[in-house]
């Protein structure tokens, strides 16, 4: 009857469980039939009472057996259920197609290059969080308890020691804990804006932030990106018509375009930011990519009118959401009372394995690998996309993204479907911008963008782009 | 120099680096003085050379030491910045006494008994997790790369067995995976409801939801709650007049009354819910610890008016944040999409830690052994309780909480400041009630409430209870 082999890589009690459950499946054993006992079982199949037990274990949890105290394993009672339809749905279709590519982005099956995509292959992170971190955890007392709210102060306070590194003055009650930056968004926008508040964005900026903002009721103003920045004279008039309470902008290694503002351009936003009275939000997501010391906003302000948003869930793990908010102390309070109200706390695991990973110095080492990485698959993109007659005005010397411009007529929206038919994804221009420009632009990967498949798709369209 | 004790509890890397930052700190290490050798290091102190790589890495973490390729360590130079003071600050007190509640449970350091709170104490989470699930998580490719916005496929197919198992009809792709039952309701405020809107809630219930609720511009109608279920003709009343959208309640394992509705009232809440047109959330998240199989609205809805949350935060981890929403298709593109512009998505490493610990079967022996926890303290503490003159209406056969009143004249809420004052942390009624009734109810949790700190606590009040 029970027949396991030993030769084979499924480990014996899931054996057992594979025949046990297909004989219950088939009902050849019958509801309510009382099992062999667990020795009984060990000496037919010849394996331990141990292996028993595991896959008893198993099929209790998926409840096709049922233990009765005292008297044994039985063949569990089923219910009938009137089912909905098992269907391999795709992602839905979101109206808005920053929602949209986020989704499919990682949830649609049928994408075989991810080249516009904003996160690093799976295989890139393999090293990051060392198998000891994370079995010392499970022994930890710090993960089997409730994270505080405002996160974990161990963590707090080594976030803060970076931040002063980077020559960002925080202490560790200035921070608040986050799942991910765009947690970190979400509760600026709800407690630190009210609806109808207008606010300013970077064009072209992050796809997700606008829809973001535009779900809390503000009112978004575009603020034309330059290669050394924002560009200074649309700020001021932006600032000036529209007298918005806050200004979201990535300084260093910006999304889409991969560059970072200059010194001289920091100092003549946090200008106008004191002379029109509105706060500066710092998205700081890609900070740590850059390979030389930069100057940002948070440095020069010393947090004064600047928002430092930090994430960890780019570079150290794409399965962690977590990051962090490092703020004037009189927004804390608020801040933690918006992430009460929205998730109450963060979890202590994700919080402690940081804290674990940070400590030890496997970060540092983590980083340098990805950024030798990427310097090469940069290199490599560049040229296979230039190849194939697009233009790069300005390579980015750090992180993932390049920003290539389609020679004309060739519009970045059009060819973004082609190629997602073909099962590659591109990132077109428009999600990029809320004023509808870059229509000819494309964000690349970096990663991704020199894989042959893709090279071939854009070499294929090269006719139309010599035509053009 | 270098002085390491082979005898001490504290690795030997820790004590080199305890000893150089001090010579660091106190700059008998100036800045720029270069480092000696890893080997000369190693062999001054008496260490292997990996132990020496360990300690430089963890100072290079710090910041405290630099590494120049090809020439070796240095001591870093350190930047002087205007160093917020760093104070040692209690949680802020927010207006809202339940946010207040929520922050200071986790947050606040002076808690010696925390009576009322809605967790139990982290080692009864001790073997809840095994550490081979987690060392497990660090090789598995699933955990480094972005979860899906839905969730975890795997993870969202065993909920979904569960489901069947509890008598729910949802499959994999009528489930959202969330970060615990606090942002699924934020994800529901968020995206099916709008401004003005009009939702009942359980009068008295879980004390966060109301200001989640009014945080979206909603009105709040209370219907109380009866012993066996929501006061059906309050609900009638509150159906006709108000015209709500959502009915939220607590069906099974009540917070904070600790008792679960009867069949009966489960068929009267749905014949109201489909007369009136109102959709029903029912919050699950202690359903786990009911010791036998109970009714739930979902069960006979069968997910058509009925939106189940769940969540794993309270019985298999608080330092686990991860839960779920099952609803009917139509609702899960609209949810999906809120958990976008909120989060992006989840963690990879907790939902796959999930799915390994319920797959495993770990899940149900934990649970049984916290039920048979909680039976024993749950009678310990009824004693105990009613020994100080409090009386236990309704003693639950499940969960953590009981709802005992105070005899007059004696105030809930004067008595949990007392009672903080000594470092107890008491739940108060009004809390609980939208109305600000149940002033003389106090909600314990029976893991704490036998503790003789809080017994003698109240015993000195039992003569002014003797006098009421």
């Amino acid at each position: 009857m029970f027949h396991v082999v030993r030769s084979s890589a499924v480990p014996l009690a899931d054996q057992l469980v594979e025949e046990l459950s297909s004989l219950i499946e088939s009902r050849r054993l019958a509801e309510g039939t009382r099992l062999p006992s667990i020795r009984l079982l060990a000496r037919r199949a010849g394996v331990s009472a141990f292996t028993v037990t595991a896959a008893f274990e198993k099929l209790l949890a998926r409840g096709l057996i049922e233990s009765r105290r005292g008297s044994g394993h039985f063949v569990a009672v089923r219910r009938e259920l009137k089912m909905p339809v098992e269907v391999e749905l795709g992602p839905p279709v979101h109206a808005d197609p920053g929602i949209h590519f986020a989704h499919s982005a990682t949830d649609a099956r049928d994408i075989r290059v991810p080249a516009g995509a904003g996160f690093l292959p799976a295989s890139w992170y393999a090293d990051a969080i060392p198998a000891s971190a994370l079995s010392k955890m499970a022994c930890s007392a710090a993960t089997q308890g409730r994270a505080p709210s405002q996160g974990d102060g161990a963590l707090r306070e080594l976030l803060a020691q970076r931040l002063h590194l980077e020559g960002v003055p925080a202490a560790a009650h200035n921070i608040v804990v986050t799942a991910g930056a765009s947690q970190a968004f979400d509760l600026i926008a709800r407690k630190l804006l009210a609806p109808g508040d207008t606010v300013l964005v970077d064009d072209p900026g992050y796809f997700v932030l606008p829809t973001q903002l535009k779900a809390r009721g503000l009112q978004l103003v575009s603020v034309p990106r330059c290669p050394d920045g924002p560009d200074i004279g649309a700020l001021e008039e932006a600032a000036r018509l529209h007298r918005p309470r806050m200004f979201f902008t990535q300084t260093l290694v910006h999304n889409p375009t991969g560059v970072s503002a200059s010194p001289a351009n920091c100092h003549a936003v946090l200008s106008l930011a004191e002379k029109h009275g509105f706060l500066v939000v710092e998205d700081h997501v890609y900070t740590d990519f850059a390979t030389s010391h930069r100057v940002s906003l948070a440095q020069i302000d010393e947090l004064r009118r600047v928002l430092y948003v930090g994430s960890y869930s780019k570079i150290l793990s794409p399965g962690m959401r977590v990051g962090f908010l490092a703020v004037a102390e009189a927004l804390v309070a608020p801040l933690i009372e918006a992430k009460i109200v929205s998730v109450l706390t963060g979890s202590a695991l994700i919080e402690c394995v940081l804290r674990e990973v940070l400590a030890s110095g496997t970060y540092r080492k983590h980083v340098q690998r990805l950024r030798d990485k990427l310097a090469s698959a940069r290199s490599r993109a560049v040229e296979r996309l230039r190849e194939a007659g697009l233009c790069i005005e300005h390579v980015p010397s750090d992180g993932m993204f390049l920003w290539a411009r389609l020679p004309s007529p060739l519009d970045a929206e059009e060819l973004a479907a082609h190629a997602r038919r073909t099962g590659i994804l591109l990132a077109a221009g428009p999600m990029f911008s809320i004023s509808g420009g870059s229509r000819d632009y494309l964000r690349f990967n970096s990663a991704y963008a020199a894989d042959p498949l893709l090279v071939s798709f854009l070499n294929e369209r090269r006719p139309l782009i010599a035509q053009g």
